[in-house]
């Protein structure tokens, strides 16, 4: 495990610099993954193997097998915050080039199979800790291919070689993910017993949208649905301002959508309850009554 | 002013990466500034335009008027925390090349003409905050000079653009930084206030180094010493290792001096009161007597 500085854009450079030889394979699925591909596009030769564009992001790819070949490795996203589509469990291909997986909002949501990545990356400050850390695990055979030449802070070998402490590292956020990690298990119950709350919580919510007869829209199709950034519109955007408003009004703030793309989002990290999520749905019901 | 993520150390690179176009001078006064020119070296033309290798680094340039001329910058190291070595105030050339400056372990310990800066950049983890976030100050005209094509996390402009906001800084060290700007501010008197009680306290010590009649032998020239890290040996390396477990068994830790360098260091950072010299001090006398 290697405790990466600054927050996980930074990997969307230090990926290419370390793993691109001739060419990377990005699945593209929403705002962080094009993100990652323009990053490596500018680094050298980047292909788009997957690309959600076609449904405005709402969908993720159905299987991942055989969509890359012969690239130096296969990028994706396992979440996107802002779309709230979410790869499946047991997406991981089990063949092709490396995986790559930007993990930042989903990873400790879930255990994941981590014989089948090449690198999994994750910004701590969604479900691991503050922000201003990267939490990486890495293939120790990819160390290996990393070229000379790559800058000391910036190459992967320099945190796997000195245990992440080649210069200080960002030891408060460290410190506050042990925490987070001795939560996770001992108060928890471990990875299974988390991905089950997270499942439940979503499953509150997105229940609460397919019975509303059609009052709230989820975004994402039911099969790429995340379960930790609920997406939903309302039937006008002036219910929709009117729904953050009361909503923060009764203490539940922060719903609204991105600004790219407007409408509801849910965000239910690990650190929300279930109580906070039934409260939600509570809510809702409420305002479709009253409208 | 710029908050970049991760550690001081990632400056070595970016600062190439942003300012290098034909040729970068280095003044090398210590192990910090072998860091910068080396990961300099890497990337392009790095010129060494004043070293102290040949007095062990206990030496500083007595001026650097003149000492580059037709380079791209001039990086120096304001403080070389290893050796316990420090340009004096009013080293800042009044002409040549950007003036670039890792300020690392002195920002904030001293007033500084900022006008004769081209770029100053510190890790907070000395005097300013937590590790994990780097300030930056950058003249505005170098912004325009950036080549294109440098990482979107690694361009100055990235963070000048969006109030180092273009992600998720690192946010709790930012507060703890205006924090520690406050009590500059409000309860220290400002930074001419700071800086006479960083002088007191580095005088205390070095007047009972040099009245020690030999005993304690200080490691930097006079004119070179640090007001941060204040670096002596004793007779034996014997008696160090005494003089350190001493302290300890007193609570004073930590004055062991870098494994690369040996001997004794007091690092007398802002937040180390004057009774906390005074305390190493009168201890000095004790064990210098006891000896």
């Amino acid at each position: 495990m290697l405790f990466l500085q600054a927050g996980a854009s930074l990997q969307f450079a230090m990926v290419p610099m370390n793993l691109m030889r001739s060419r990377a394979d990005h699945v593209v699925t929403g705002w962080w993954g094009k993100k990652a591909f323009g990053e490596a596009a500018m680094r050298g030769n980047a292909r788009v193997v997957w690309d959600g564009a076609e449904t405005g992001y709402t969908s993720t790819p159905g299987s991942l097998d055989g969509v890359s070949a012969n690239a130096d490795y296969l990028h994706v996203t396992s979440n996107e915050t802002i779309e709230g589509v979410e790869l499946p469990a047991g997406f991981e291909p089990a063949g092709g080039p490396p995986l790559v997986c930007d993990a930042s909002s989903d990873f400790l949501s879930r255990p994941i199979p981590v014989e089948r990545y090449g690198l999994v990356y994750a910004g701590a400050q969604k479900n691991a800790g503050p922000a201003g850390l990267t939490v990486a695990l890495i293939r120790e055979d990819l160390l290996g291919t990393i070229p000379r030449g790559v800058p000391t802070m910036l190459d992967y070998r320099t945190y796997a070689e000195h245990g992440s402490l080649y210069n200080t590292p960002p030891v408060f956020a460290i410190y506050v993910l042990t925490l987070v990690t001795r939560w996770l298990r001992d108060e928890i119950g471990g990875l299974e017993a988390m991905a089950k709350i997270n499942t439940e919580k979503a499953a509150i919510l997105y229940e609460a949208i397919d019975g509303s007869d059609g009052f709230y829209r989820g975004v994402a199709e039911p099969e790429s649905r995340s379960r930790m950034n609920v997406t939903f519109r309302l039937p006008s955007e002036e219910q929709e301002r009117a729904f953050v408003e009361r909503a923060a009004a009764e203490g539940m703030s922060e719903l609204g959508g991105h600004r790219s793309v407007g409408g509801i989002r849910a965000s239910i990290y690990n650190a929300m309850p279930v109580e906070g999520v039934q409260a939600l749905r509570d809510f809702m019901g409420r305002f479709r009554a009253s409208s």
